[in-house]
Formats: C-alpha cells, sequence, structure tokens
C-alpha cells in the first residue's frame, strides 16, 4: 500500500503562478460572465473578504468574484474547473475557524454569494421559503416573521452571516435544544458542482426517499464538495408567548438534573438553555455597565433558559414556576428570576451575550467549542479546569454554552500578570489538554464551528484511520481535483491515506 | 464518452456459479464465524427470508448468514469481499419495494441482523439509548417508555421491524409532521464497511461538526454502501396528555386550509394528521366489524388528527375544541368528534388502521407512496382522480396519508368486475400516469417506502442525469465492487452512466 495523494493538490497546477495568462485565461472569461460588479481585483476593495472578524486569518488572492446568480456562479466554476483554479466559497465571512478564509498565497480566487440575495418564495401551506445562498440569516427570520412564521436558526452573527454559510457549516447556535442544527431545517438545495454543473435538489418535501439524500453531503462539508447557491427551508409556527428566565445552580450537575426534570414537564417549550459560570457574568458586567447582576447575592453557576411556545405567557411562566419550585426544593437550583417584561428579558440576555466580548476584552483567551454527551457536561469542566490548573497555576477558564446540547464553549484565560507572549505559546499544550479530555468523553473537539484551517491538524488526532479514508473517499468522488475550498476540512494527511 | 460501468456487476464474479468452491470457501469459513446457530442453507428454513409479507417477491439465495454480534459480522462481510460474494442485508423483512428482498438465481446471500438484538444501554441526562440493529422498534418504544421517554418513530410493522431497516429506509409513519422521519432520530452509527471494516460512529451529540456527517450516507442508503449494526438514537420527552380527533372536511383543499390554522393556534402539539377519502372509511368497515363511523353523516373526507404535550387533557382538549370551532365557522370543517376515552380514540385509530387492510381485501390494488409540497395534495389528488377517470372509466382511488408531510398514499383498485388480468396489465401505464403527476408538482414517487426494486427502473426517469450521476458516484465510492445490495436503489443505466 503506497502513499500516493488521491485527490490532487492543486497549487500551481493552474494558471495562479503565470499572472499574465491567469489574467487572459480566467479572469477575463470571469469578468465576461459577471461584468465588472462582480470582479473585485484591487488590494484594498477585496479586504474585506481576506480578513476574518476575529481570528486573524488574513488571506491573500488575485480576485474576489461576485456572480449574481446560479447561472453566474456555474459558468464561473466552470472556468475554473477548465483552468484548475482552486476556490474558496465565501458567504458573510463570520465564521470562526477560517473555513470562508483564503489562504495568503494568491493560489486561489474567492466566489462569494453577497451578491445572491433573493428570496425567491415562500408556499405557507408548505411551510417553505426558498431563498439565494447568499441571504442574510436575519433577513429570513425577519420574512419569516412577517409571515406569521418562526425560522428558528438563531446565533450571534445572524445579522451578518449569509444562509449558505449556515448550511454549509452546519450552524446551531442558541435554540439548537428545540429546533436542531441548521442541517435539519432544509428540505432542499441548489448546489454548483466542482465541474460547473449545478444540481437543482430545492425539493419542498418532508418525506423523500427516491434515492441517497444528496444534500446532506454539502450540509456542513464547508464547501469542499461544491457551493451551495439555493436552499428550500423549513418554516415553524410562531410562538404566541415567551417566558425568560435567569436561574442560580451550584454546578453544572445540578444544572443538569434540573434539565431533566424540566424536559420532562415543560417538553418541547423549551427554547434555550445556556450554562455559564459566575465569572461569565462578572466578566459581562465589568466591561459593560448595561450588564448587571439580576439576583440579590452570588451564586456558582447559572442557567438562562427560554421557553416559548402556543398560549399564554401567563400559562407558560406558571407552569415553568411550578417546577422552578421542585427545582429549588431539591436543591438542584438555588435561586432565579423570571423576566416580568421584555425589557427584563433583553436584560437577562444581555448577561449571555456579554460574555464573550468581556472575554475579549479581559485578554487573551484559548477558544474551544466542544461537545460532550450531556451527561458528561459536568465531568468534562472539572477535568479539564482541574488538568490545566495542576499544569498552568492561575489559570481562569470560562465555561459557558449550550447545555441542552451539550455544547460547551470553553475558554481559558492567561492567569493575571502573565505575559502575552508566554501565554501565545501555550495555545497547542492548552488545546491538547482540553482535547484529550473530551475525546475521553466520547465528544467532538469542533460541536458547532467546524474544522475549517483551526482544527484542521488536530482532528486527525481525534479520529479513526477509517472515518479519515472515508471522509477522503467523499472527497476524491466529488472533487478529485481538490479545487473546492483546498485545505479546509480534511487532515492533509487524509489525503495521502487511502489504499 | 463512453458508457463503461463504473461499479462492477458481481453476479457471476465470485463464486456462487461454482457450488463446490462456494461451500469450501465462502460458506464453511462464514461457519466458523457465525457457528451453525447463525448459518441456514435448509431451502425451507430460508423461507420466511425469501418471501416478502405484501409485494411477493419471492427470493432464492444458497445461504442465510445471521450474525450475533458486529464483530461476526464484520468477520463475514470480510470473507464476502474477498470472494466477491455479493449480499443482501435483512432487517424485519417488512419493507414494501422489495429493498431487504433477494434476487431469485441464487447470485446473494442474505445478511440478516436478526440475532444482533441487545439494548446496549440508555443515557436518560443525554436522553438516547443505544441498540444493535436488530432490535425491534417496538422493543425500543417500550424501553423508551419505562424510563420515562418516548421514541417517536411509529409506523404498521412496528412489531416486527428493526432498527436497522428503519434506518436503511429512513422510515417515515404517523409522528413525522412533528418528529420528523427516522434520519433526524439518529445521534450515531456503527456500520459494517464492503470491505468488512467497522465504522464506529456511534456518538451520542446533538451538535458534531468535526467532519463530513457521514452517518448521513447510510441513512436511506437500503443497505447498498454498508450494513448498519448498530444506532445511538434520541429519546424525547414523553408527552402528558394525548386527545384524538376525527373530523370531517370537505375536500383535500379545505384540510390544509385547518392544517394551517391548526398549526397556527397549536404549535408542535399536533402529532399526528391522517387525511382519507369516505371511500377508506367505508372499505375498512365493510371488512372489519369493528371499524365504524363515527359521525352521524356521511362526508366525503376525514382527518384523524392527534395532539399531545405536557399538562392536563382537558388543557388540550380545550385548546383542541377551540380550533375545531374556528375551522367549521370558516367551513374548513363539515363535523366532528373528540375521544373522551382511550377506548374511543382506538375506535378512531381503527378507521386508518384498517384502509390498508380494507383495499387488500376489496381487489388489487396499484399502491403509490407519493409526496407532494403540502400546498399541492389538493391538486395532485385531483388531477390523478382525472388523469386515471378519463383513462380507465370505473377505476376506484383510494388517496389517505400522512398530510402533514404531504405524503399520499394513492392505491387505485379495479373497476367493479374488471378481470383481475386486465387489470394487472395496466400498472405501468397506471403509475406511469400517477407519477408524472407527482413530478409535474414537484413531488417524490417514494415518499418513505424507498426505491428497493419495485422503483427502479422509474425513479431514473423523474430524476436528472446529474443527480443519477451523484448517486453512482457515491456508490461507486463506497462499494466499487458492487457488492452491497446490487440491482437495489441504483436504476440499471446510472452505473454506465458517469463520463
Amino acid at each position: 500500500m503506497t502513499a500516493q495523494p488521491v485527490v490532487a493538490d492543486p497549487v500551481g497546477t493552474g494558471l495562479l503562478r503565470d499572472p499574465g495568462r491567469f489574467a487572459r485565461e480566467v479572469l477575463e472569461p470571469i469578468r465576461k460572465v459577471v461584468g465588472e460588479r462582480g470582479l473585485i481585483t484591487d488590494r484594498g476593495a477585496m479586504q474585506p473578504h481576506m480578513v476574518a472578524w476575529r481570528d486573524n486569518w488574513a488571506g491573500r488572492v488575485p480576485a474576489v468574484v461576485l456572480p449574481a446568480d446560479t447561472a453566474q456562479m456555474a459558468a464561473v466554476m466552470t472556468i475554473c474547473a477548465a483552468t484548475r483554479t482552486p476556490v474558496v466559497p465565501q458567504g458573510g465571512n463570520t465564521g470562526l475557524t477560517g473555513g470562508g478564509q483564503p489562504h495568503a498565497d494568491d493560489s486561489e480566487i474567492v466566489l462569494s454569494t453577497a451578491r445572491m440575495n433573493r428570496i425567491r418564495g415562500m408556499d405557507l401551506d408548505n411551510d417553505t421559503i426558498t431563498v439565494d445562498a447568499g441571504v442574510v440569516l436575519q433577513v429570513i427570520q425577519e420574512a419569516a416573521a412577517e409571515a406569521g412564521r418562526l425560522f428558528p436558526l438563531s446565533l450571534g452573527a445572524e445579522g451578518s452571516c449569509q444562509i449558505g454559510g449556515n448550511l454549509s457549516t452546519n450552524a446551531g447556535g442558541l435554540q439548537a435544544i428545540r429546533y436542531g442544527t441548521a442541517r435539519g431545517l432544509v428540505l432542499g438545495l441548489e448546489v454548483v458542482l466542482p465541474d460547473g454543473r449545478v444540481w437543482d435538489g430545492l425539493r419542498g418535501l418532508r418525506k423523500d426517499n427516491a434515492g441517497y439524500d444528496l444534500k446532506q453531503l454539502f450540509i456542513g462539508a464547508e464547501g469542499t464538495l461544491g457551493i451551495i447557491t439555493g436552499a428550500t427551508l423549513r418554516l415553524l409556527p410562531r410562538p404566541e408567548a415567551t417566558v425568560t428566565a435567569f436561574l442560580a445552580t451550584p454546578s453544572p450537575r445540578h444544572a443538569v438534573a434540573w434539565l431533566r426534570r424540566a424536559k420532562a414537564a415543560l417538553g418541547e417549550t423549551i427554547t434555550t438553555m445556556e450554562l455559564m459560570e459566575r465569572r461569565c457574568l462578572e466578566i459581562a458586567a465589568k466591561h459593560s455597565p448595561r450588564v448587571q447582576d439580576p439576583l440579590a447575592q452570588a451564586y456558582p453557576w447559572y442557567l438562562l433558559a427560554e421557553l416559548s411556545g402556543q398560549g399564554t405567557e401567563e400559562d407558560l411562566a406558571a407552569r415553568l414556576l411550578r417546577v422552578l419550585e421542585e427545582g429549588l426544593e431539591a436543591a438542584e437550583l438555588l435561586d432565579g428570576t423570571v423576566a416580568a417584561s421584555a425589557e427584563q428579558a433583553a436584560a437577562l440576555w444581555r448577561i449571555r451575550e456579554g460574555t464573550p466580548e468581556g472575554q475579549r476584552l479581559e485578554g487573551a483567551s484559548f477558544k474551544h467549542d466542544v461537545s460532550v454527551p450531556v451527561s458528561q457536561v459536568d465531568r468534562f469542566i472539572a477535568e479539564a479546569d482541574a488538568a490545566l490548573t495542576r499544569r498552568f497555576p492561575g489559570i481562569r477558564s470560562f465555561a459557558f454554552g449550550h447545555l441542552g446540547d451539550g455544547n460547551i464553549h470553553y475558554n481559558p484565560v492567561q492567569a493575571e500578570g502573565e505575559p502575552a507572549a508566554e501565554w501565545a505559546a501555550r495555545l497547542p499544550e492548552v488545546n491538547r489538554i482540553v482535547h484529550d479530555i473530551v475525546a475521553s468523553l466520547g465528544g467532538s473537539i469542533t460541536a458547532e464551528h467546524g474544522i475549517g484551517r483551526l482544527r484542521l491538524e488536530e482532528v486527525g488526532r481525534y479520529k479513526a484511520p477509517v472515518e479519515i479514508e472515508m471522509m477522503a473517499r467523499l472527497k476524491q468522488c466529488f472533487d478529485p481535483m481538490n479545487l473546492m475550498n483546498p485545505g479546509k476540512m480534511l487532515p492533509p494527511a487524509a489525503l495521502h491515506r487511502m489504499p
């Protein structure tokens, strides 16, 4: 068994190393397809597409292409395939792992969906909406709301992320405990394939077993198998009532016990169940005067819970209060407050929303977006805290996240007074400690942010060789020239590992 | 572009044409793995695995193998791969399209999961259950119920179908309007691959974006890419209250209008929403004295609706009654009754359950398991009825099914007095008329039953060449020797169509 690459390494195989031929054989044909508005070659104008908002990936490409519709995207991809020009599909550029960021060596061009922003239609009896990939998530949420429906995908970047990116990364977010991740909200997809052909899978069907469910391949594939250009999405009943509460609990273990009780009593009305430790609230309050502790005394852990459903808020709040009282009696909860108005609910949400920003201002934190079975959340946090403190005394960890999904954002920050450079050098060791614990508990080292470039090397450590090989097979099957977002998602070794 | 087969045709390439070598090189090594209890070669004893319960597929194979666990299944598959012996994975043998049925030419062996029937474990804080592929669906439902949880997959064959088959066919059933199809209930899979290796993807995670979501490949693949041997499944809160109602409505269009109203008012409490025409009730009552019309007069169409949720039945019934009254006022509904006891609810369910059996006793019906957008259900039934009546005067159609999913079982029966042989000859034309209408409305010709052998030729007519090619690529990628359930799922032409 020789270690031959099974997917071509495209760098240098195209025309990108020859600027004159590249301009003639790639850029000019693309310009004819997309027009002047659809092609950016000025370095300054390309800059927003080159830099990610948080993680400091900085790319460098000779061109950013912005097709206006699916036909243009297909024509551009046909040119790229013929000239073996690697492409980086990009949506709202709000990702956290560099999946939508080009490399910095002029070896790729960016294909942006930003101009593909039409809502193609809604079918209210079918509870579906069909959109271009470049429609901003919040625009879809608003269109659904205007029609008396709910599109439940909800996350911090919703004002600027695009649905194509949300689907390509299988976005999770704040309401997954009830509505699942982005994958479950998709009924149909339209995809431009690596050879430039269009697969029209824009069906609005809730049951369709006529063949392999091909759309699943492209959801969460980070643009490595094709470019999503359109989607038909499920809409849900719009809840009539919402109740928000902020609860104190002794530990994540107690929080899980109360969540179990709450699920039995409240069913699917539980829409959000966010866990955070005291330090998250403190740091959010320290950096924003609008964040305040709503409870009279300090507690070690908190839950931000939101229920929603049909009926009245009084009914929903009464049902919640009964389960809160049971939780207090069982000592699963220590205290709590239920928002009596939309303003109060917004104030509670600001605690959760202020947590990432507070951490950013507090110092350099190492981000981990992990998941474990819900039953293992307590053990994960305890073991990670203990292992890191043993190794790096004074280290401060910030654990918060989506308890109902077992998805914890676990972000250690340097000890107070530790020099930044020393801390920065510790990243690989910190990652190794945290992710080894995650793996030992049957978890995932990237729950909702994806692999992108950030976890590319690490993911190979935590996956069985047979799984890496299956991933490589899929990539080979659909993109044998490795033109689609090369250097993302698949560990480099994977492409050389197949028999 | 030459039409070369991209996936091998296995028939005759293995040892099956040489009984002596087959016994020596395939059967004896398999016997060593599975023991006497795990190998059937007696024609009579194999018979239950050869005949499907409804559709009269009759297979003939030299052996049925029943591994006791995943390791045995993997060892058997390794032998089959080495000897190029094609296999037919089989669960409870309750499928309706022949997907689990072998061909009748001794060209394959059957690999049954019937002895793999352990519940491996439950994690109640994580709301998951992990099971062998051969566990009967009802056993999982009961284990969940004993633990105070719900496993919501529910279908007619639940007392004998196995979960591995349910997942391999992405089963739908009666509660998909609320809980989706089988696909959405899977968190992790264990699969024996065509080369005999095991992929252990038995994760219990609600968010995991570390790589392609490989389990999606095997769900709904009808055993053509690998054999599912275990699964980790989601459990849900067990509803405290259930309310069942039987409603009369003027037409499917009115039923859809009322469903829209009901979803807005009742949200996810709507658990079942079955549509049927009067003729279904009549035929069920004609053939079973236990089926009775619960309403005082006859109406053209009916809905069987079930709500469930947390809280009391009084509350749930009161909410339903309000929406019923609105529906009556708006003339979307004509009449209705709400079950006042479990006995009454069971009586209402018998109408729905008696419909398929009544049809079977009434004459030879042509089954269609189609889906269209919910908004197109009315149009589909009207157009199909009209087209068939034009072509075959006196034909009687039976339309019933899962309105909330747009999934209609549309089963024309011969005109009274028409000779059976004449009617049987009309099947291809009837299929063509019905399925062309489905396709024109953006629907699927096999909503929940799968392709199997029944729709193998037809499916090629309704899929774009690029989609057929993508399916063939996947098959080639994972099963290049075409050993896994050959002659199912992929139209024969597909395997010759790739560039």
